[in-house]
């Protein structure tokens, strides 16, 4: 059995400190375990809740020390960056609209963020957002986790060698079921902020996953959108955004062609637990993965039988053994993926220590991919409510 | 082991001709062995090639009457419309804008029609074939063949129960890659004419297949398209029709609420050989149905885990069991699903001889489907035309 | 679309008779739509029941000739063996312990033999009818159907160009659920002859679908084997025959080294309709193939991405192609695979006609497979009644 | 979208030393991953490698105090046995024949045990080691993990609640091709002690993966086999130990039936990563799971449609839910499986602190699994050299 390790484990794990999360929530604790998988990071402080009560509850559960537990991120902020053993980097991982003044707030401390995606919940505010990261010099890193799946380093590396020729499709769908009734209403947490404007943003589900398909395209083919034409529905009555949107794209020539593309983003479709699927064409080839069966990757170059790659495989490019941790055919999943994300993090978090330059051919999701998202949120959104004219992203 | 019939064999089979199909052509032969499988036509006369060598070589290894083989699709109609034991159905199975020129002569001399899709090669030529059927009182069946599939009917059975609750979302999606190169300009017979607009007509993947996509996705539903936006693409240089569509549609309101869809359709994506896909999702449940894994249907009710119904199966319905010939676990395929059309217009015959009328509950694809098929094609490529602005099917 | 047809449609059909297949069989009416599908046959006499009344009914349904519809094969062979335009071939469906008194009767009348498997009821028949068969010079055709399938083929060719190198192992299972309960007692027609020594022989699921899965293997990878140890059950108590059985094979070496396998055949396995998977292996690849989906056939050359061969896709051999109807994605299913064998009978049956020769190349199972596979079922009821001792096929 | 949650994280971890699973070593670094993912444990001290300058680096590389870095796991057991500070438990993840020397001096030094498997290289090694453990009364994990899978968690209770009827089948598979050639004399590590009867013990394959397939067959039926046959093969000549088993069980009759089974495993079958594959079959019903995709738990109750259960999905039960991390459709891989183990030893070394008792209900594999492994390995071996005749795994 080969085994290619993602890591090499941590004798300086990186402090990390973390904004959200507390009893009950779901990202928090996704955050958590990514964080721990390689042993590159110690949980020393956090702003757990809004609630103090919780906050201090899911502190102790997490065996923080009861001085590093804060009420507030600027409390938190302020202390930490003035500790000299204080936190290096902070997870942000509250609902949309606290992601900016959170992140604003330890970056001017001088402290890493590490954030859940989508960047904000306005496209003024991710714009402040990626001044305010130019001006700290710090690190920012949004967690599209997706991206960190060795299979979608994979794709990554093939479509840019050229293997699929020149690109001319992408197809991404990412339907869910989750939201199908209005548990909003029965006072389900997740489903709560995800449905509220205030909280969320302009968008529903093409917020809170089409982000992610669009990322995923988008990192995949180095292709962008020039221009969308979105039909966004909110088929459960009585709620307040989107639950589902068909979105087509038209991609910025590269060369010659226009490529085109098509997302499709639901969370009422019965029977799709979290389907996100990438499909991508060129002129040579297709590829398709689909996110519950992360560690295939169906490639057929034109005229020949289709091939299954795996992770660990025989098929398998540097791009994806690099992140690859155990053998193939023994499944890495959706943490492993997010835990990816964390390490290439901690690399680069240790490199800039002592004023150290930040490591060369770093592919983690940027503050400015996080703008890219808003701009795609809010162009589907004007659309829309444009009778699905098409808008380009530069506009909005 | 459970057995279900589609058909008793037949004592007195109807005669049969064609229009088309003969040496090398693909379509015509799929008809025929569609025709014979369950016995119940016998094919006595054709037409079976406009190069008249060509149609008597291929009259002769069908073990025709060299009589019956006749020069002209008119010559034909003519003849066997005046002989006592001439044809009492034709195939037609040419390009598409020869159907209403042959199919109206054939209808004139009081014959039955079955004729490939699409209907014709224009919008005008459909109109007028609607009202030559209408007046020839004679049975028209389009073979929409994917129709005939039993987990189709199955599907079509559940929505129109209300299994699914109410119907919001129908994604189809249609990709092949067999026109992934230029291979119209090597000659190649089965490309030519359909990258032709002068025999295709107006569209070109949105014509062959798209319709295929457009009719599953009314046959299940019930539901037809009010207006679509569409943005066709002619990836291969040199092309004079599409080869990829993108299409979002809005469904003609069913009580409240408007349900929505995505179609689609591709000649240009490597790793498709067929890839006809149909999704349905409502508000009590979704289905899954890939016409190349034809004998499955995946159900979910909504809140409970995936179910996958088999053709033969425990959960097969009486719409899936009345087409379904052998157990299930022993797979039938594209030429059952076809013969079940056959199986059904020589029922219909059969009724109507000597005066007798058409069955009750008769769901083959008739000529106004067709129709709507043509408005269906119209009606994306004057979208494409505006730039994907939403275009009604009436209004073309 | 590129499209290989298995057939050029007959001039001349071959006339065909029938024994067994009346009303309320199975695989009586599979036999006749494998007979018409591609035009080569035209049924013109049975003795279609051993009850008067329903082989009446039955030949009017299908439109025989009731003069040729006759109340035993005894007559059926002697009347038709002697009219100038009699049957040049007899399909025999009935119960297995019928196949060799009906099979001799026709062979002696001069009459080529289709017979469903396995060969006989006994060892003893079966050794009498290979007798039988060279004495009559006539052709013998044992309808191992899945040995049609044109990923068999494909997988057969494959072995024999040693794409796989030395084959090592050889696994076989069919599975299937319908004998799970003990509806022999409520009469089932299929179930009750299948669990009844008299009429089925020694072996139940064994002989019904062992040896479809023995075929199988030997049929592909053209291995032999040369001992077996087997562990018979009856899971539903009071059924006289097994349904259910686990058998360790040793192959005859081919040069130095012995292949090994199993085969594990089971009725009483929910869930399964009818899962026959064949999975070969050798020193240079391996392959897999599962009969419900049988457009596939699964091949990794060692150390190599797993490849999907579809059937009429791009890595289809001449083996497979040659046998294929209908382009890659629509799929072709049991009764084409089984019409196959139909076709190239009719094939054998014309070079015949008039004192010609069988042509070169046939691979249609033959009594002698039919031997092997009776040998088979002996061996593995020996070794289980001997508590699984190792049992050579030469010695029972 | 719904989580449920395996961990409490934790206050107070626990502390935990290893012995192998230096630099090169692919289990140890799994073992390290499982421990730190639910946040649990906290590794303070290593034996990591018997080369001195491999532990060291390998120590320094996990930032290990250097102190606490020693030469031999007896030095090691000896001082971390007499610090207050000490480990509590130690992962022994050495090649088989230091499992035991190197448990009995933790146990003997009042350390707990978490152990990979098989038990042992020898029998009698596993019988000591079984006495071992009980006078010691300290806790022995066996860390076979695939039992920590939630699907296998949800087969288990589906199982013992009756779900299934009364238990008759149950197969097991286990290919691979990582040893398709003799890469053992390339010098490749893992090979080259899994093919050595030194460190491996007497059995090859059946020992490394067959001891996980018999495990996994009785954890989730809770029968136990009674005797097996086996026929064992090296495929790959010079090679010492079995790279292919068949083997045939029968197990122990629970009230009346008695329930039989296979097993296969193989090392030479290309095409197979790691193909656990696990189906048991009941009067009432039928599960089926695939370790590649261990998410999916495929359920047929007899007489209705298969069903899909998900890990987090509608149909997941409280066994499967209590060892579930995060929502349906996000997949949880091996290492999550893994960590599963760790964190329910975790749980039970918090309970014995300081006196406590082990937990109620506890399913993690034991020294007495462990030593029933080894009497299946022993047990196929005798069989199969005794030519595949009926072996009682009591009487070796």
């Amino acid at each position: 059995m080969v085994s290619a390790s993602a890591s090499t484990e941590a004798a300086s794990p990186v402090r990390l400190g973390m904004v959200g999360g507390g009893q009950g929530a779901f990202i928090g604790a996704v955050h958590r375990m990514a964080a721990r998988l390689d042993g590159h990071y110690t949980l020393v402080a956090g702003a757990l809740s809004s609630d103090p009560e919780r906050a201090k509850a899911s502190a102790a559960e997490l065996g923080l020390d009861p001085e590093r537990s804060y009420g507030s991120f600027e409390e938190m902020a302020q202390k930490e960056g003035a500790r000299k053993d204080g936190i290096e980097a902070v997870s942000i991982v509250t609902p949309n609209h606290m992601h900016y003044p959170a992140a604003k707030v330890f970056l001017e401390a001088g402290i890493h963020v590490i954030c859940d995606k989508p960047l904000t919940s306005t496209l003024k505010d991710a714009k402040a957002l990626v001044q305010a990261v130019e001006k700290s010099g710090k690190l920012f890193v949004l967690t599209h986790n997706y991206s960190g799946y060795p299979m979608i380093r994979q794709a990554r590396q093939m479509v840019s060698e050229g293997t699929l020729g020149e690109i001319v499709l992408v197809q991404v769908e990412y339907p869910q079921d989750w939201l199908a009734e209005p548990i909003e209403e029965t006072g389900q947490k997740q489903a709560s902020w995800r449905t509220d404007p205030a909280r969320s943003g302009a968008g529903g589900a093409i917020g809170d996953i089409g982000t992610h398909a669009y990322q995923l395209a988008t990192f995949v083919t180095g292709l962008k959108a020039e221009s969308v034409a979105a039909d966004l529905d909110s088929f459960v009555s009585g709620r307040r955004l989107d639950d589902n949107a068909h979105v087509m794209l038209r991609f910025g020539a590269k060369g010659g062609r226009q490529a085109k593309g098509t997302i499709w983003v639901s969370q009422v479709a019965p029977g799709n637990e979290n389907g996100l699927k990438l499909r991508v064409y060129g002129t040579k080839g297709g590829l398709e993965w689909v996110q519950a069966d992360p560690n295939y990757l169906w490639y057929t170059p034109l005229g020949e039988p289709k091939r299954l790659i795996t992770r660990g495989g025989a098929g398998a490019n540097e791009a994806a053994a690099g992140v690859t941790r155990i053998p193939g055919g023994h499944p890495e999943g959706y943490l492993e993926a997010f835990a990816t994300l964390y390490t290439e993090a901690a690399g680069a978090i240790r490199s800039l220590r002592g004023g150290g330059k930040q490591p060369e051919g770093l592919i983690l999701p940027t503050v400015e991919d996080g703008l890219e998202g808003m701009r795609f949120i809010q162009a589907c959104v004007t659309s829309s409510q444009a009778d699905a004219a098409w808008t380009r992203l530069e506009a909005v």
